[in-house]
């Protein structure tokens, strides 16, 4: 017998209809003879009606409180996935984080998973229970409840699935699964029937938003299968797994966009050992994360650095990093927010020249400045003006002939 | 430094600015230098509307799923009762009822606590802060969650300042304490500023919705000493404790009424041992709790049997009953609804004749008719039609003179 773990997404348990017709997909799962462990987020929009419910208490919220209380959200939906489950004659059973043995260090609001202690589910699985776990949260060692911060379910899932020997971790949503780009920006998009785990990855953080990048992580850590699919039709979905990437194509997979993205130029820094650090150590205990970093070729021992932060995080950015740079002696330092990141991404690129040069190409035709260029193996990124976002994704789809991808 | 616990109700802590005004006691209570435990109900409403969401679900919902639902009502209100006592500078720790350690069996629903693992809550004391405890919950051994039923926040704050050996636990409500008779039908009803447990589990029990009478009797076993008050107001309310019983009052001390009354007869009974058994243990077994019990003395062999059910279990009970009655030979089966109770209450009716007397009496004069009697060392309840319970609370409290209580 198989071991299924699917995970419902919030658009997927929005009311108790959503929750209906989730529990018809899961016991349809059970009925062809597999076991089945679900993990489910908040109904709808009730995290942020929780993080609403915090602020008018208090402008600060206690890290720690924020989590408990945001770990009801998955507790409620997962009870009343049980008792639909329960009520159409299956056996099944709702664990809270805690009790599915969801360990994880005591980083509130953000905390990594660091042990499943399966024990409990285990049991319940042998019992002939369906397995329904809160999502997007865990305990540690103390006893606290945290919650896992941005893809925390979907986190949970394929944690669960890896520790359990799942077959496979679907995580069900309200897109049909991974496209060369996204539908909405280029009709001509096409659904990938499969890719590999390093391709999504670099989907996942340059942009898409199907699916987080550490539940992608720990998919290919653990080499487990995860299917994305949607919960609100029968499409196939898309396959992430390694066998997807081991078939080298030649080809671009998906062009991804990102409009979070702002950029800090620090002019006229004097270029010497340590600068970087200075700017960057005060950044990260500010809890900023830094994206992409270019240092320019120094002139006369003056260099410039240029990072992009995300748009929220720029305000406190800009304060953190104001003074430090009048301290090291840089001129000025200038911030745009206005900016958007396009990648192009495929193992097909890997070691094949002339995909940059197509790309830069494609963008110049358009008249679309390039600000900033960054490169992995498989990704190239371009920082450009977020007006012109829309106008180069479709023809960099156009330029890769992604719209004939089948 | 002493150690107060301290409860608050579902109103107290219906919204925001009340949660903040539930703050600022607390927080004046620790500045009075005592150490505090709080414990919190979910928020007004909460649990009747997490009651629905199960109900939209599903007609049957699984009882420990209920649990786990409901459980998040008090979860909530508990961190963002922390949250602000955080915000204003104080130390504070919300606790769920897993977490606090109220261990209890696995009756879902009204699971009873069977200890209290308090390690947790005197680590955070000790730490130096307020902790907020998640009321009306437990965990049993196997880590299920569980609800307490009735009264089960009161409950969590008696157990937890037994096992904590707290100076006192208070309990703040939207009553201001606790009254000769209801203030809303005897407007001449005083406030009482003291009376012992045995009075108030009899006036718990019988009408009076200030406290459940678990908490009360969990309060009398362990000796701690209870204060009723208004979260509301500043009245000193009322102090429930060993010491006022003690203090014999050749007095009644409280009139109570509860609506909430059926009644069944089963009539033309043969009476032959074993006959109360085959009617009342299928009743346990359908979780109907049945109250008062007359049995008629028999004539020729032939007995009545008539008890008391809630209303809400009238139907359920009939259901059970009717069928025993004819297999059991009775001649039928006929039920009322439109009933009350009216008691009378205080230690110092013991052992003193008239009360009764003065009492039948009294409602004789008002032209009710008295349909049962039972009694116990400190009350004596009449049932009577519930058209008339206004009249019969006035009279007796005119008739008892606790119009002048002072």
């Amino acid at each position: 017998m198989a071991l299924i773990v699917q995970k419902y997404g919030g658009s997927s348990v929005v009311d108790a209809e959503r929750i209906k017709s989730v529990a018809r997909r899961v016991a349809a799962t059970r009925d062809e003879g597999n076991r089945v462990v679900v993990v489910v987020s908040a109904m709808g929009d009730t995290t942020d009606e929780l993080v609403n419910l915090a602020y008018q208490i208090t402008e600060q919220p206690s890290e720690r409180e924020l989590d408990v209380l945001l770990s009801t959200g998955e507790i409620v939906s997962s009870t009343l996935l049980a008792m639909v489950l329960k009520s159409m004659g299956y056996d099944a059973i709702s664990l809270t984080g805690a009790q599915a043995g969801i360990r994880t260090d005591a980083t509130y609001s953000r905390a990594r998973i660091l042990k499943v202690e399966s024990k409990r589910v285990v049991k319940e699985l042998e019992k002939g229970n369906i397995v329904i776990v809160a999502g997007f949260q865990g305990i540690t060692e103390e006893m606290d409840i945290t919650t896992l911060g941005r893809g925390g379910s979907d986190t949970t899932a394929v944690a669960l699935a890896a520790s359990l020997g799942a077959e496979v971790c679907q995580i069900y949503t309200d897109v049909e699964g991974v496209y060369t780009a996204n539908p909405r920006l280029v009709p001509e998009a096409q659904q990938l029937p499969e890719i590999g785990y390093e391709e999504m990855l670099e989907l996942a953080s340059y942009g898409a938003k199907v699916m987080h990048p550490r539940a992608v992580e720990l998919g290919e850590l653990f080499n487990i299968p995860i299917l994305v699919a949607s919960s609100f039709t029968d499409n196939p979905g898309t396959l992430i797994y390694g066998g997807a990437s081991m078939e080298v194509r030649n080809k671009v997979r998906s062009i991804v966009y990102d409009l979070d993205v702002a950029k800090i130029m620090v002019v006229g820094v004097p270029d010497r050992p340590g600068i970087a650090a200075a700017l960057f150590e005060p950044l990260a205990k500010a809890n900023i994360s830094v994206d992409t970093i270019v240092q320019n070729a120094s002139i006369n021992n003056i260099t410039d650095l240029t990072f992009t932060v995300a748009k929220s995080d720029l305000d406190k950015a800009m304060e953190v990093v104001e003074p430090l740079a009048r301290s090291i002696g840089a001129r000025e330092c200038v911030s745009d927010s206005k900016l958007s990141k396009v990648n192009i991404i495929g193992t097909g690129m890997q070691n094949t020249p002339g995909y940059a040069a197509r790309m830069f190409g494609t963008l110049s035709e358009q008249g679309i400045n390039i600000q900033l260029i960054t490169t992995s193996e498989i990704r190239i990124t371009c920082i450009i003006d977020e007006a012109r976002v829309k106008d180069a994704v479709r023809a960099l789809h156009r330029a890769f002939e992604l719209d004939t991808e089948g």
